[in-house]
């Protein structure tokens, strides 16, 4: 069997719900020692880390993915184990065949591959996992390597995450970069009444209506070359207490910017403060900035790198995408590493089935490989 | 003891939570059928109702009550048992002494005297009585009675209600008249998506939004001399899955129109259904109407009457209100008849340690029998 599929079976069999590791970090480890990596193993809290890297100065390119998965759901509707890897139709099946073992499995012998061929390479090659990407928080995964690669002034250069990114075909779309995410919940206090007697009370729903009607209606930038308009969703809105006849005394709001770099958090928060301050309202709001917004600017060195092998790869022009979630990328950038995200088609994951597709997952340590060639050897 | 004193000490101990009754309207039928009285049980569903009536031709006088009391809520709050009547310090208390037993008992001796003193009065006399006015849907109290006295063409000029009106001193306040209720199940529906995909969901909450905005904000109608503006109110909103990065699917507001007879039902949905239409909103609603306003037209002949009673007694003014929530004289009103509520303070209805003022509820049998003598003698 191919190595990488080899590899990716392993990967998958080792059941890794997040936080789990599930023993694929020490596999990983194992195999990157033997060929000469330094091995640096990073528990935070119940989250395993790994980072390993080979040579010793000049610029350093990361492989940055993730060893955890999302739960299996509903078994039932998967057709195989979804943590006994099933070949069928040529396509590898399994939790995290797509999102993420199959590109772990490919930096890693994409990684055997460049350092048995070019032992004395300039520069340095590395590859950095956790096992806390799937989670809610993060709190324990890249964000905490990324504080640690700070204080030890350990500088990447050049980031290559390999979250899913392909569309249809294996390198037809790439991440150049992501949207910031931040959440304001938002409480408006008012004075609980009888309907009947509105004039005794003060409804907080009323309250913020118009408040409501102006952030909808808000126009928060007009995005850039690079990313599409910062936008506003509430995900969240209740008040009541369930009777008919009873005006509400709060009324609690989530909200979500996602945001290009047209925009700053701060300035987001400024304004929405600014919004509920000019209307008088009794208001609390908890901010979370989940990730600020990251860009590989256009003609930098990974960014045409990856673009170029794509291309070739291809035959034909890749889409430099800022679109989607947010990744562990988001905790990279701000280093002051470029960070460009390339991985096999993302059309199953999460999903029952998920699955990646044998040819993708053979040539995905090419790519990984020509770009590690192109920024350290050319 | 002072009869009215009495009749109420024994009503307060018959328990009588809706839609129980408790005894207190066989109780009264006997003592009103002993003094001549017409007596007829209208039992519909769980709910006793009770029409008894004195005379035959001519105008008819209806007094109207209810037996049923709210709970008693919490026990350790009251001072002494809810339902087992207590004279303290020139109160009587007890869970119904003031909404309404007292008023009830009031009626009953008013009545007895009445026909005692003139048993050949011109016109008729009656006390209508039912055991489901504090529940949440009074479906078969009032509402029902009232519809068989239409089928029936069982005519009412006037109603006097029990219901405590006065609110510091007994008579200084009366209702001549009732606000509607109108009330909205509204459901918006989107397509529920991930914040980061807007572009893939509709945001039921953020098309609402600028409708929320106009409906808080219109000015439904000026009122008239006898009732305050339209007022508008949202009980209930919701929406959303509780997740911070879910856009909602759907969002459901509940909302109560207290309206004067300025508008009508039908005007108040029509505006509603037309805001919502302009938006192109994907909707349904669901409306309720749990009465219609109704208003004792200034110069009638038993508004005149009561306001005469109330100021001979207090030596002053009477204020002629329209305030507060509905009454069962929603349900009479209708039937062409001029309602006016007339009862005891309403200081303490529904709390811990309701009570009555002794010297109030034995001047109350005065009043309505003032009422009778003016309306049917004079």
């Amino acid at each position: 069997m191919h190595a990488v599929v080899d590899l990716t079976c392993q990967l998958v069999a080792r059941a890794s719900v997040t936080p789990d590791d599930g023993g694929c970090q020490a596999l990983i480890a194992d195999r990157l020692q033997t060929c000469g990596f330094q091995i640096e193993h990073l528990r935070f809290g119940e989250v395993d880390n790994l980072w390993a890297w080979h040579g010793s100065t000049g610029p350093t390119l990361a492989f940055l993915g993730h060893t955890d998965v999302v739960p299996a759901g509903d078994l039932s509707a998967w057709h195989s184990d979804p943590f006994r890897p099933e070949i069928r139709d040529g396509f590898l099946y399994g939790r995290g065949s797509a999102d993420m073992k199959g590109s772990v499995a490919a930096m890693v012998v994409a990684l055997e591959r460049f350092v048995a061929a070019h032992p004395g390479h300039p520069g340095r090659v590395g590859l950095l996992l956790t096992s806390d990407e799937e989670g809610p928080t993060n709190l324990d995964g890249i964000r905490q390597v990324a504080a640690r690669f700070r204080r030890e002034q350990t500088r990447l250069d050049w980031c290559v995450v390999g979250e899913p990114s392909s569309r249809e075909q294996l390198g037809d779309l790439i991440r150049v970069g992501r949207r910031g995410s931040l959440s304001g919940r938002l409480q408006i206090n008012g004075v609980q009444g009888h309907v009947a007697y509105p004039q005794l009370a003060v409804n907080p729903v009323h309250r913020f209506a118009p408040v409501m009607a102006a952030l909808v209606a808000e126009v928060w930038d007009q995005g850039n070359a690079d990313f599409p308009p910062t936008s506003f969703q509430i995900s969240n809105i209740a008040a009541g207490t369930g009777a008919g006849n009873v005006i509400p005394g709060q009324l609690r709001v989530d909200f979500n910017f996602r945001f290009s770099t047209a925009s700053t958090a701060e300035s987001l928060q400024r304004r929405v403060e600014a919004l509920l301050q000019a209307h008088e309202l009794d208001w609390s709001l908890d901010w979370n900035l989940s990730g600020a917004p990251f860009l590989a600017p256009p003609g930098g060195r990974l960014r045409e790198t990856v673009v170029a092998v794509c291309r070739d790869l291809a035959g034909k022009e890749v889409e430099q995408s800022t679109g989607g979630g947010t990744s562990d990328g988001r905790f990279i950038a701000p280093l002051g590493t470029e960070v460009i995200e390339l991985g096999p088609v993302n059309a199953t994951i999460h999903k029952a089935d998920e699955c990646v597709r044998l040819s993708d997952l053979q040539r995905l340590p090419d790519l990984y490989q020509a770009i590690c060639q192109r920024l350290l050897l050319d």
